[in-house]
C-alpha cells in the first residue's frame, strides 16, 4: 500500500479554513530554510562523502526512532547504537527491524518525518513493513549510491540558506573554515558555542575538560581568572568562525550570583576534588549568569534549553553512551530562575536570550510573560518532545496571545536527523499556515497579514532572534 | 423533555470528520468490554440479590455525583452518604435532590454518564427535574426488582469480558473464587492487589494492619523480613486468585531505596510508636521499590496513582468517612521520582508500570518521555478528574506523539458505579474513534491503520498492559 | 484598510456551530455588564471631567499595551509611563509609537480590544500604522472633546449596571459615596477591599502603612490585636461604602495558623524591624486565614489572586514605579496550601471564596476539584495574562467538567482601562457562546440548555460569586 505523504496533511480539517491555510502554505512552501539549531556534523558537508547506508543515515544515530523501538522491546545494540559503522548485513537488520515494528509509530511525527524524506527525498512510497523491509532498503541504498544523494547535493536540493551546528568549546572548527573558504559553497554552516560540560565542576570529566581548554586556549586555567579568559577565548574563536549564538542546557536555569571570591575558591576546590554538591551547583548557576555577561559583552545570543534529567538510566549510558533516548524533561522554572540575569542584563543593549522548554506549562506562565516584557527574551519553538503537530498547536495557543509573533524564534528543528531537516521545516510551515488560517476564520487577522506573519515566521524572526 | 442520547454524541462536529468517526465507532462499539481497574464488589456479582433502589444504586455511593451536590450545598446526609442502608422514603428523597439539582451537572461527564444509564439501561429518557423526580425514580425501581436487572444479568447484558476489582491484601479473596468456582458464570472477574495502607507506617491503622497482615498470612509480621515475607504471601494468594496487577496510590511516587538496616530499625520503631514523620515517608518510599521488585518476581502489573491528597476536608472525613469527595489533586513528579525503580528495574524482563495521574502536566513532560524509552512503562489512561471527554482529549493529544498507541493502557474506568460502566467505556470509544478521525482528516493516519488503531484501544491495549 | 471588527469574529470556524453560537450570542450580547473585579478609578465617574487625550485613555496607564511595546524596544518613558500627564504633543507622539509597531500586536487580544474600542466607541475603523497615527489621533481627540465621551456618558453608553473598583484600605471612599448619593446617578459602583500591603511587614512600607492604618481608624495598631481591630474597622467602612468582595494577592496562597502569642511577637518585632523573613512569611500566610475568618463574620466575599512575582525587573520598578508591565506568574498550588484555611471554613454559611489564577495547570488539578465539593469555593475566570480567547478556551475545558457552570464566578475584565470594558466582556460573551455551540453540536447539551447558561454567566454567576 503507497504512503504518499497527502499535499493537504496537516492543514485543517474544516474546507473553508483549509483553503485559507493552502493559501498560505502555498506562498511559504518554497521559502529557503534557516536553521539555528541543530546536531547536524559541519564534517558532513565538508568531507561530503556518500552516507554508507539507510540504517547509519536514518535510524540508528536519531533518538526519535529508536527510543521507540526500546521501549517495544527491540534492544539498542540491534539497532545499531553504540555499534560503530555497520556492514551491509548490519544496516539491512537494522531497517528490517524499524520495519517490522512500523506501526508503533503510528500518530507519531517520527512516522510522518520519516515518510516524508522516503517520499520526497528517495521516491520510496511503500508503506514500511516486515514485507516491504528489504525492497525500501535497496531502494534507499541505490540511491546514497548516487552523486545527487552527497550531503553537499542533499543541502542545496533542500534549500537550506543557514545551518547551525552544536559545537564543543574545544573544537577547532577546521570543518566550519573549510566550507567558509570554499569557493564553491555559498551557504552559511555556522557553529554553535555550546559549553555546558565546562561549566559543571560536579561532572565526571569536568576536570579534564578545563586542563583541555586551557591547552587549546593557550591560557592557565588552573585558577578562576585564567579559566574565564579562556573561555572568552574560545567564545571568540566561534565569532571568528561565524557563531552567533551560545547553547546552554542545565537541569535548571538558576542564575544566582557568587562573588568573585566564592567562585574562585570552589573553582580550586572542584579542581581538587573537594568541592561540595552545592558549591558546584551554585557555581554552575553563577557561570550561567557569566555567560549572559559575556554575551552582553560579545554579542553571541544566548539559547537556553534547561530541565532536562540526562541519560535517566544509568545502565543504558554506560552500555550505549549518552543521546539514546532516555534524557527525560523535568519541571521547569524561569521566573525567579533568571531574576538575577534579567535585573542585570534584561534591558542590555544587543543581549538577546532564547528560551525553550521541555515543560509546555511555563509557556503562558513564565516564557511569554517574560518574552513579552523584556526586550532581551525570545520565546524559543517548541522543541525535542514538543516538536509535534499537537504540541505546536498547544505552543502557538499558549504563547501568541501574550507575546504576539515578533518575539518568537521561529522553528527550530534540533535535529542530528540531517534528512529529516526539509520535513521538519515543512511540518512547521504547515501548522504556522494552520494556526493562522484559523485566526483569520474566527476574524481575530486579516489574511494580508496572516501572508506576511507567515513569511516572517519562515524566515524574519529566526534570523533576528539568533541575529543571522 | 426527552433527554436520549444522540447517536453521534461526542464525535467531532465536522461533518466530514463525523462521518469517518462514525466509521470507527461502528465497528468497535460493540467489542467487548475489558476493564482492568476499577471499584466493583465482586460480593456483587457472587450473591447476585437485587439493587435495593435507585439512590443506593447510582448516588449514594458515587463520589462523582455527591461531590458536586455538596457544592451546590447539599448536605451529604442529605444524599445518604454514611447512612447505612436506606429506607424506601429516605432513597426517594436522595434522588430527589439530585432531580432539583440536576441543572449544576451541565457539561459534567457525570451528566453524560447518567442520562446514558438511565436511557440504555432503565429506559427512563425524562429530562431530569424536581417535575420528574418522582416518576423516574419509579420507573427505575420497578426495573430494579425484575431479574433482567440483578448484577449478574447486567454484568452479561454490559458485554464484560474480564472485570478487575480492587482489594485488600488481607481479603479472603471468596467472592472471587466462588464466582470462579461457577460452572453457571464465565466471565473473569478478577481481584486488585491494593497494599497501600500496609505501606505507609505514618498512618493511623498501620500498625493494626500489619498485625493482621500476620494473622491472615500466619507468618509472624513483627519483624521487617516476616513483613516482607507477608506480603509476597498475599500477592501470591492474589495470583493464585485471579490477579494481574497491584496497584498503589501515595502522596508522591518517590522510590529511594534504604538499607535492610534502616528499613527493619524503621519498621521496629514504627510498630512501638517511635518513627519520625520523615522516616516513616522514607519507608513507604522504599516500599515503593519495594513492590516493583515483587512484581519482578511475581509478574503482577505494577498500577501507580499517585499525588492526590486524601480526605482533604477532615470534618467531612470524621462525618462521613473516606471516599466522600475530597480527594483533591496534587502536584506530580514522575522523572525523579522513579529513577531509582527504573534503574533497578526498568528494562527487567516481563516488568510491567503503569502510570496514571490526575495532574495533566506529566502527561507530555514526563509520562509519556519514559513509556516512550523504558519497555516496562505504559502511560496509563487519564483517570478520575480526567475521564472526561476535553481531558481525554487533551491526554490524546499530550501523550500520542510521544509513544504512539501502543505504549498507552487503554481504557480504565476506575468506577464504583456498577452501572456507569458501559456508559463509561462507551464515551471512551467514542473519544478514541473521535481522535482518530481528526487524525485521518489531516492525513496523519490511513482509515484502515485508524480503524486497526480503534480496535487495539479497546482490547489488545489493556490486555497486554494489564496482562490480562 | 479598514479593520472593522467583523460580527461574527470569536465564534467558532465550522459553519452548522457558528450558526448556534451566533443564536446564542445574540440572545446575551446586549445584557447589562456585571464587572465584580476590575482597577477603575471611581472618582473618574465622580468627578466626570473629559478624557485628556488617546494616549492617556487608552495606552499610558495599561500595562498589556506598553508591556509588548516595551518588549519590542520602545523606552516605557516613551509611552508616557510615569511622566504624568501629556501635553499634546506627548500624547500624540505617544499614538504615533502605538501605531508604528502596531503589527506587534497582531494574534493578541489587545489588538482586538483596541480595534473594537477603535471602531464602536469612536467609529474608526482606519488600522493603526505609521500613515494613520496622526489622523486617528485627530479623530479620537475629537471626540474626547464631546460631552458624550465623558465618562458617566460612556459608562451608560457600556450598559454597566455594576461596577467594582479596588481600592486602599485607608481610602476614605468618597468618590464612592458621591455616586451613591448623587440622585442623577443609578448604577452600582463599589469598592472592593485590598489589603495586601498590610499584611505583609515583610515589605517595605508596611510600617507606615499600619500606622497610617491606626490614624485612618482611630485605633491604635501598636499592637497586634488594635491591628487586627483596625482592619475590621476598615472592612466595616467599605461594607458600609456598598463593598461585596475583599481581594487578595501574595506570592503564595498558604493558610497556616500561627497561636495569637506568636502573631503578636511577630508583629511586635515587624515594627521594631527585627522580624527575620521566615516569620514577616508566616505572618502573611496566618493573616490570609484571618481574612476568611473575618469574611465568616462579615460577609465580603474572598478573593484570591495569588503567585505573582511582582515587579520582576527592580530597575523599572524604581523609575517608573508599579504595574509597569512587569510582574511575571509563578508556580501556583492551593490544594495543600488553602487546607487549613477550608478545614476551618469551606463549609461555612455565607463563606465564599474566589480562587483565581495566572497558572492555569491548577485550573483541572486544584481549582476545579477544590470548587467542586466546597460549598464556598468558586473558580474565578481566566484572568491577566490568560484572559484571552485561546486561555479562555483552555479554562472551560479544564473546569467545566469537573465543576460544570454553576460553580464559575463568570468573567471579570480586571482592567484599568475603562474604555476596553464593553470589549472585554463582549469578547468573553462571544467565547462562552462558542464554547456552549460546541457543546450543542457534539451533543453534550441540549440547545435550550445552553441558552440558560448563556445566560447565567453574564449576570446570575457574577451576581452570586461576588453577593451583587
Amino acid at each position: 500500500m503507497p504512503s504518499q505523504p497527502h499535499p493537504d496533511r496537516l492543514l485543517p480539517a474544516d474546507p473553508r479554513v483549509r483553503a485559507v491555510a493552502r493559501e498560505l502554505y502555498r506562498s511559504v512552501r518554497a521559502l529557503p530554510i534557516v536553521s539555528p539549531h541543530g546536531h547536524v556534523d559541519a564534517r558532513l558537508l565538508a568531507e561530503d562523502g556518500p552516507f554508507p547506508d539507510p540504517a547509519t543515515l536514518l535510524v540508528t544515530p536519531d533518538h526519535y526512532v529508536t527510543r521507540l523501538l526500546h521501549a517495544d522491546g527491540v534492544p539498542l545494540g540491534e539497532l545499531g547504537v553504540g555499534q560503530g559503522s555497520l556492514d551491509e548485513r548490519q544496516a539491512r537488520q537494522v531497517w528490517r527491524r524499524v520495519c517490522e515494528h512500523w506501526t508503533i509509530f503510528r500518530g507519531t511525527p517520527v512516522a510522518s518525518w520519516l515518510e516524508a524524506q522516503l517520499a520526497e527525498i528517495f521516491g520510496v512510497t511503500d508503506r514500511l513493513s516486515s514485507a516491504t523491509a528489504d525492497a525500501t532498503y535497496d531502494a534507499i541504498a541505490a540511491r546514497l549510491a548516487e552523486p545527487d544523494f552527497r550531503p553537499r547535493a542533499l543541502f542545496r536540493r533542500f534549500g537550506i540558506e543557514v545551518l547551525a551546528t552544536t559545537d564543543d568549546p574545544c573544537d577547532d572548527l577546521t570543518a566550519h573554515r573549510a566550507l567558509a573558504d570554499d569557493p564553491a559553497w555559498t551557504a552559511r554552516v555556522l557553529p554553535t558555542f555550546r559549553p555546558d560540560r565546562y561549566l559543571e565542576p560536579g561532572d565526571q570529566g569536568w576536570r579534564d575538560a578545563v586542563m583541555r581548554l586551557g591547552e587549546v586556549s593557550g591560557i592557565d586555567t588552573s585558577g578562576y581568572r585564567g579559566y574565564i579568559d579562556a573561555v572568552e577565548a574560545r567564545r571568540r574563536h566561534f565569532i571568528d568562525h561565524g557563531a552567533t549564538s551560545a547553547d546552554h542546557s542545565h537541569a535548571d536555569p538558576r542564575t544566582d550570583p557568587l562573588t568573585e571570591a566564592e567562585t574562585s575558591r570552589i573553582y580550586r576546590d572542584a579542581l581538587a576534588g573537594r568541592a561540595t554538591e552545592a558549591e558546584t551547583t551554585a557555581f554552575r548557576r553563577h557561570m550561567l549568569l557569566e555567560m549572559a555577561r559575556m554575551s552582553c559583552e560579545d554579542g553571541l545570543v544566548m539559547t537556553l534549553h534547561p530541565a532536562v534529567r540526562r541519560n535517566h538510566h544509568t545502565p543504558t549510558l554506560r552500555r550505549y553512551g549518552p543521546d539514546t533516548g532516555h534524557d527525560i524533561p523535568l519541571r521547569a522554572e524561569f521566573t525567579d530562575a533568571l531574576r538575577p540575569l534579567l535585573e542585570r542584563y534584561g534591558t542590555a543593549h544587543g543581549f538577546q536570550l532564547v528560551l525553550f522548554t521541555v515543560d509546555e506549562t511555563v509557556f503562558s506562565r513564565e516564557i511569554a510573560p517574560l518574552a513579552g516584557f523584556y526586550p532581551s527574551v525570545y520565546a524559543g519553538a517548541p522543541w525535542w518532545f514538543l516538536d509535534a503537530p499537537d504540541a505546536v498547536r498547544r505552543f502557538q495557543r499558549a504563547v501568541t496571545e501574550t507575546v504576539g509573533f515578533s518575539r518568537t524564534s521561529g522553528f527550530v528543528d534540533d535535529t542530528r536527523a540531517f534528512c529529516s531537516i526539509p520535513a521538519r521545516h515543512d511540518m512547521s510551515r504547515r501548522l504556522d499556515c494552520g494556526f493562522l488560517a484559523e485566526l483569520v476564520a474566527e476574524h481575530r487577522l486579516d489574511l494580508d497579514e496572516a501572508a506576511e506573519v507567515a513569511a516572517e515566521l519562515v524566515t524574519a524572526n529566526p534570523r533576528r532572534a539568533f541575529k543571522l
